[in-house]
């Protein structure tokens, strides 16, 4: 299938493009009306990220309504836990909670090394997207990243500080080797799962990159991310994004990774120096999207200059928020596909 | 009165010391037994903070009990709300909550500028503190910057990303400035009362400098630091602890700041190449202190061999977690003591 517009492959493969790609991580989500309405289809969150026709459905709509240059597909980076035997619920307004957590060899051992198939609806969901989308824009595939997923399966729940999950590397360091191991072989073989179901690039969410300092990020995070990389790069471009790891982008550049997601804290032309030849995805503040018009134009214009045409994805520096206005984020896309490049 | 023990001074103004003085944030805190049982005989948070006999208690705990080079008094930083008419109740295991927050220009014309009389309590612990302390090491002052003050003010607790607080940002740019002059005002007010009170240095904490970005920074948060330094630094010296704000440490050493905190992201090598002449101070994971006892000599070791003897301050590069053991904490101070500077 010939995509209409491949402008996110391009952008990501450092190709030359007519203007830059735009997509917004969590475009598919509560700032859509018709999420809400899809969402009150199913009686829980982890339910409804397990049916593969409503996945699909509020994977599609931010196409429709916002414009966007991409599909990522509606998931959670924590149904890797659940495919290795680690259950989670999501709950109202909290956030997720595992009821059991990972402690001891004994519950590292317990956990089985996931395979596409233990997550075929999301590999249902994905063939459906593609077969829906019609070679519109490009589908996104992604996972967390190794040490993200540790976090939650240690900790049981979100964190501000992610202590308990530190202590277990502070304390167990070999115990977390062998758990970051299991993650990444489960992540690598949900990855091809993802891409033989029709996902044309794939993100790494590490969200809890900025809680480690830099010489325990590259021990116990980016060496698992690193092997992914290497195990998908060779079939789809890969976008690493590490939340909060300013320390980190020249390292990350040294992966295979295509291109790298970038917080609203990361000055666009330090990026660059720091990144050679790697394609840059980001980075507005989502609360620029609380600005008026005027505001949103000028600070997305000022970024645009900032990055450049080459080598740029247009995204921002981490998901939308859920009470951000749709028109608002219609018109950030808009200012970015009418840009002068 | 003279000290006998002025390392903090003399380090933080760029003197020569033996060795670098050592004190850790939350020093006086729930990791001791001590200011537990001392806790324990206030009815609430607030009413603990308001009571100069016991605040002064638990101030000096960590000056006997763990050997530190400076005491710091135990106070909050939601004072400063409380005492421009905003008053907070703190619920356990949650944290701060207000009852009112600012949204309008109103709410901001109702609020008082605080002068140290309506801090009376602090001043008095100061005093007290001073006094009991007779001499031994020198006291630190606080508050918290403009911008932390603001964001709990206006999104009425704790927040993951203080979205609300910076959608007021955002939207509400002139209001916004005029409360960050009430509060930048007030905290002149009651700095100068605390130096008045006994505080040999005092430390200004922005703990959500990180959830704004660069420009957002200068404008929103380190003016207003920078006002409250010149209006304190002819007195006594004072330290920027911007927290997570690694794009600032040039700037920040603009300011007439005498030192900089550092948290546990920050590259020593490189705040020192930021930083020009200005000391530094930081930055342990408080986590390591969760290691056994091998691992905590060794990256403490390491740490003070980066940052070395000359305008350095050892602390960590956050607060200490409750649970955290005390005897790993007097380890730690221990090892900075005796380490063959």
């Amino acid at each position: 299938m010939m995509l209409k517009n491949d402008l996110l492959l391009r952008a990501a493969r450092g190709e030359v493009v007519e203007r830059a790609p735009v997509w917004l991580m969590r475009q598919a989500g509560r700032i859509l009306p018709e999420y809400r309405a899809t969402r009150a289809k199913a009686k829980n969150f982890v339910e409804f990220v397990k049916n593969p026709e409503l996945a699909s459905e509020v994977t599609i709509q931010p196409v429709d309504i916002l414009g966007v240059d991409a599909a990522i597909i509606f998931s959670d980076i924590l149904v890797i836990p659940e495919a290795m035997g680690l259950p989670y619920e999501m709950i109202e307004a909290k956030g997720p909670r595992f009821q059991n957590t990972i402690q001891t060899k004994a519950d590292i051992d317990k956990l089985k090394i996931a395979d596409a198939g233990d997550l075929d609806y999301v590999m249902k969901a994905l063939t459906l997207t593609k077969k829906e989308l019609n070679g519109r824009v490009p589908l996104i595939g992604f996972c967390g990243a190794p040490w993200t997923i540790l976090a939650y399966m240690v900790e049981g729940s979100g964190s501000k500080t992610f202590s308990k999950a530190k202590q277990f590397l502070y304390t167990q360091p070999v115990l977390a080797h062998a758990l970051l191991d299991k993650i990444t072989q489960s992540s690598i073989n949900y990855l091809k799962g993802q891409v033989t179901a029709g996902a044309d690039l794939l993100q790494i969410f590490d969200s809890w990159a900025g809680v480690l300092n830099e010489k325990m990020y590259y021990e116990f995070s980016l060496q698992y991310i690193s092997k992914i990389c290497t195990a998908l790069s060779p079939l789809v471009p890969v976008t690493i994004f590490a939340k909060d790891a300013h320390y980190a982008i020249k390292k990350i550049s040294e992966t295979s990774c295509a291109s790298i997601g970038l917080d609203w804290t990361i000055d666009p032309l330090k990026a660059r120096q720091e990144a050679g030849k790697k394609t840059l995805q980001g980075n507005a503040d989502p609360c620029l999207l609380y600005s008026d018009e005027k505001t949103i134009i000028s600070e997305t214009h000022a970024m645009l200059e900032a990055f450049g045409i080459d080598r740029y994805i247009c995204n921002l520096g981490h998901g939308l928020y859920p009470d951000i206005d749709k028109e608002k984020v219609k018109l950030f896309v808009q200012v970015v596909k009418e840009y002068k490049w």
